[in-house]
């Protein structure tokens, strides 16, 4: 099957957001406290910023470890990789993830506003002002015949989802209500037209969503 | 949590048998039909015989694609390498699995018959007669701190059970009875005691079981 686009382990609400609204330094997720959305993976073995030795070993953890299965690129928005909006100021800001990013492989940042490459470990973050297909094109090449992540947030994920691009997803929706903020869908049935869909439901009360093209 | 001893997508029965009885060369399960136990994994992508492009991308696929995640060794039971009993009578045979194993990593057979080891591509059998203590220690150590598979069959899990030296288990629970053979358990119950469980129904109407010790 070649290449895949894959949108790994991206949560969201019950009601079918990503993040809340008015996203900021001191709020990544905005107006909502992102914890309910990601405690699910945070409570699992693999977590990879666990600092005790214990955590979970059931389902969950099947799908934090899967994050890296096979992935040789990340392409994210830029509302992923930082709270600026506009041109850069400066390029003092390199992420949220500190000097050891859980990426391990190319990143390609989608922006109208281009800067330099960076490295941090062992990921290099690029910035593209490309449309999404051709960000994907750049993403494949770099990726050397591994399968490619779609990072989000909810925005970037709909504009490849209309450009037909994304091969698997796997959505965890959490049970919590967030009411307003970056929407992802207003239900999963939006994609049951294209896509195959499990829903299995975990018993940390998340429940998995997992699409697969028909 | 160091290197864990990890049971990986072994199939059985709904009453709880990993194989049938009289298990043979021409009947590698015994009076059974293999195929009932392992169709789950046959229909994913990631199935590693898969021989058309296509396949399922849901539960399943994450179940069949984590059999080597982070795995440096396997130990398995001699039932499991090949029909034959008691001495060797010769060394031509060299397992199910063709020229090319599914397993890529040192493989220990446990046998109170030893034979030399000998390498088919990217796996090594070796052959060991030793307690599943003495086996576990020699596969870490082979393993480069990386985890250890227990590969079965069912016998040998029970021994190393026994031994309590099992740090996790997937048991996938197919919807078929054997009726007898060889037996993993009476009842998944008899575990909850040292492990917590996870129980996952499948679409594909398997049930998958997640054991990881408390």
């Amino acid at each position: 099957m070649g290449q895949l686009l894959k949108v790994q382990n991206f949560c969201v609400s019950r009601d079918g957001y990503g993040a809340g609204e008015a996203q900021s330094l001191e709020h990544p997720f905005g107006h909502v406290d992102p914890q309910g959305l990601m405690s699910w993976a945070g409570a699992t073995a693999s977590w990879p910023n666990r600092t005790d030795p214990g955590g979970s070993r059931g389902l969950d953890d099947y799908f934090t470890r899967d994050f890296s299965h096979n992935i040789g690129a990340e392409i994210m928005g830029r509302n992923k990789f930082g709270p600026q909006r506009g041109p850069w100021q400066d390029h003092e800001w390199q992420g949220w993830w500190g000097d050891n990013p859980p990426f391990r492989t190319p990143v390609f940042v989608l922006t109208h506003h281009e800067r330099p490459s960076f490295t941090l470990n062992d990921t290099t973050f690029h910035f593209l002002d490309a449309s999404p297909a051709d960000a994907l094109a750049e993403a494949r090449e770099a990726a050397q015949g591994r399968d490619v992540r779609l990072g989000g947030g909810a925005t970037t994920i709909r504009e490849f989802l209309a450009a037909d691009l994304v091969d698997t997803l796997h959505v965890a929706v959490a049970d919590i209500e967030f009411g307003s903020g970056v929407r992802l869908w207003e239900s999963p049935d939006e994609l049951t037209d294209r896509f195959h869909l499990e829903v299995v439901p975990s018993p940390s009360g998340v429940t998995h969503h997992i699409f697969w093209r028909k």
